[in-house]
Formats: structure tokens, sequence, C-alpha cells
């Protein structure tokens, strides 16, 4: 057991949309991830996805509608609905998700991270 | 699909040892509490539980020693590990653990609370 520290655990992180793996609780896992840019569009079949806005403001944009979480805020999404992470300036998130989540979920490209480093 | 802001959540709250739930994934529940004082020691049989402290400082006894969680820190604790959470000054805390999980594990006593309300 030992205590993880957000800030630390972001700091180790060099890249955009490449997700680590800080926590594992009952076949879930805890990932921590820096976003800028725009992701693609994209929907995970079987898992439930939350994002955590621990810095920057994280816009997710679904087929008819945006919103907007700050920093402070989460965001559930339910399993099959699409949806495309935005981030205009750089934004901290943590994710809450089933250890089977891929991050493009049913798209695979490049962009595509199978099996996310572990840290902590 | 809702934002659901940390600040708001916890704003509603006004007992120590009162958890609401704030949001639910993947058979997991996102909770909210505040603590203050000393908690019974306990342990849950089947699932893990993650704190992640907002604000304040949270000490976590268990059998040997004592963890310290500070604020934007978090620790994970392995299901069957008897454990007892220690506020001296008030503590905001979010949880993450299965929707089965009853705050006081295999106790029940007064501060047994099995169905805590769902805010957001």
């Amino acid at each position: 057991m030992n205590v993880v520290s957000l800030e630390k655990a972001l700091a180790t992180i060099n890249d955009f949309w490449s997700p680590v793996i800080i926590g594992e609780l009952n076949n879930q896992v805890v990932k921590a991830v820096k976003l800028k840019g725009e992701f693609v569009m994209h929907h995970h079949d079987h898992e439930d996805e939350m994002f955590m806005v621990l810095k920057g403001k994280l816009q997710i944009a679904f087929a008819e509608e945006t919103k907007v979480v700050g920093e402070g805020e989460f965001l559930i999404i339910p399993r099959g609905i699409p949806h495309k992470p935005v981030a205009e300036e750089e934004v901290h998130v943590l994710l809450f998700e089933p250890v089977s989540t891929v991050n493009t979920g049913n798209v695979v490209n490049e962009r595509t991270i199978e099996n996310p480093p572990r840290i902590g």
C-alpha cells in the first residue's frame, strides 16, 4: 500500500494523450493523463468512463452537444456513447475505468495505447 | 450525463461520516464524505477501497502502522485489511469503491450507513 500523489504522478508524464496507471482496485484502474489538442471520436462498448479534471478545462464533444468539465469537476460517460475529448489548453485528467478500457475505444489507430505503463 | 462539481457536492453535506453518492459507473460508486474525529476499525471482505483526499490530512490506522494521506493524494486499501480513518481536523474525501461497500465494513453499529443518499 503506497500513498500516491497526483502531482508527483503527473510530473512523470511527458507526452500528451499517454495515460499512466497510478492505481488499481476492484478490476478498475485509476489513470492520470495530460491532454492537449483534439482526440478522436470513439466509444467504449463495455466500459463506462469517468473523467475528473485536476487542472484546466476539458471539453468533451458528443454527437449533438459539447460538455465542459472544469477543474474539480467530473463527468461519467456511459458505455456506448461516442465522445471526443478536446483540450484547447493543457488539461490534467484523472480517469476511472475498467482495466479492460483502451483509450481509443472502438477505434484503433496511431493514438491507440493498449497497455499503459504503471507507476507508483 | 451531468458535470459534477466536487465543491458543490461537498457543500450539500452537513454531517461527518455520512457519505453521499455522487457518481456511479461499472458497478462502482464515487462518494464524497466529510470526516472529523475517529472512525471504527473495520475491513471489507470483498471490496478494495480508494480514499482520495480533497482537503485536509487523513490518517488511516492499520494494525501496525498509520499512513497519512494529504491533499491531492490517495491510498487504495485492498479488501480484507483492517483500517481506521482518523481525522484530527476536518477532512474532505472522495471514495471510489464497489456499489456493495458499506462504510463500516464487517462492523455494524450506530455509524453504519447502508444506503447513502445520491446527489448530482
